[in-house]
């Protein structure tokens, strides 16, 4: 059957995550309707990662396998005039639509999103003023209190590379080993915002937002840079910072 | 009674625009509410300007008037706290907070938030890409076939200066003169969108709209920049384009 990689973005806000899930719409769950809709055929829809309920997706990655074959520029619009559709049976709210797909691309069979991505790149939003987010609810984490945006940066630096990661994963995490190379941790200010850009092969449960708020200890002064490598050194979930909320993480990209 | 002038960012998503109404969430009525919930006195709060439905600000200003004194920092912090419980009461859905007091700040009572108003600056979004907005949904104009920003700027710079704007103002505006002077009106590309940036002591009602709705049709390449300096000289709302939906819309500064 056809193979075709799906780029995708989504707003998580309101969405149980990208797995599907009984009687709450999913990324993967609204894909599948629309699918379903368009082709006449069940079919699993696969991620390159399983984001959180309310993270967001600037181009995540899918395939799915449809009976026959159809021209990229069909799977694209008609995808997209189902995904508005299946996400009016699902949730009868007013929201706007919440997925959209970028784009469409026949692959070959020995295309799979998960297991042949070699690469996922996030970026984590803070808002970092005193007053409440409003256009940007849902979409940043408000934190009120200064951060030092250059401390953020340097701590980051004392975690890339080859570890074992246990203290930033989570107690739920499947991963059968602990170690995962980190290939970036970058910290900027952007005016009023904070943005943290992660990449790495592969990411634990969490790993990308526990990284955060860890580095978040380091922004307002409560950590050091030692006391960050320490949390690393420690191997124990219980040493790391919070996990940071999940409405300011982006899933930007997948690489191939 | 002490003068406070207020900046605000909102988001016009399910908003009746900012004047107060019956029976539904708009920016003055959930602000008045607020204030009246912090300082138990029933005031008008003042905008410089009223968006319609749908539109957003980054930084609108309004002013309110309390029975005493509090700290720039109390008023912006209490009217925060209570815009979120006078949200609630308003409207029952689960949207996040609406609106944001950035900054609250004690002026003269000679101050006042529109008449005092020397300039007005809006931004306008347009998504420009094949594919639907899933992530910024309400906050940009879709337009999916290709736009010409180039040939938009162009033709903007046709409409600069001191002119009768009949041609671009709705057939409600209560405005008595027609008569305005645009300052600036910049269109320019960033990656996927299109940012249109318009700048004028005042507008006329839809006049912002109106001009973006004119551009589109330059930057589509049906109007040349000859026949959008027509569409002025013609002072006639029917030779103009069409007015473009509200959600691309900010209010991203007032000069004093």
């Amino acid at each position: 059957m056809p193979r075709y990689k799906l780029t995708l973005e989504y707003c998580g806000t309101g969405l149980a995550g990208w797995q599907r899930v009984p009687d709450r719409p999913s990324v993967q769950g609204l894909l599948e309707e629309a699918a379903f809709r368009f082709s006449g055929a069940r079919a699993e829809v696969v991620g390159a990662g399983r984001t959180d309920a309310g993270v967001h997706a600037l181009a995540q990655v899918a395939h799915v396998d449809f009976p026959q074959e159809y021209s990229d520029f069909t799977v694209a619009q008609a995808l997209n005039f189902h995904l508005f559709e299946a996400r009016d049976a699902t949730s009868r709210d007013e929201t706007p639509r919440r997925i959209s797909v970028l784009s469409a691309e026949r692959v070959s069979d020995e295309f799979h999103a998960r297991f042949s991505a070699t690469g996922r790149r996030y970026l984590y939003r803070i808002l970092n003023r005193r007053a409440p987010a409003s256009l940007e609810a849902g979409r940043v984490w408000h934190v009120p209190v200064p951060l030092d945006a250059q401390a953020m940066h340097e701590s980051a630096q004392r975690l890339l590379g080859h570890h074992d990661f246990t203290s930033f994963r989570d107690s739920q995490c499947q991963a059968k080993s602990p170690l995962k190379t980190l290939d970036f941790l970058d910290v900027s200010r952007a005016g009023d915002e904070i943005h943290i850009r992660a990449g790495a092969r592969s990411f634990l449960h969490h790993q990308v937002r526990i990284l955060v708020g860890t580095l978040w200890e380091a922004g307002r002064g409560n950590w050091t840079s030692a006391d960050v490598a320490a949390a690393l050194a420690a191997r124990d979930r219980k040493k790391s910072g919070p996990t940071a909320p999940p409405e300011g993480l982006y899933l930007t990209e997948v690489v191939y």
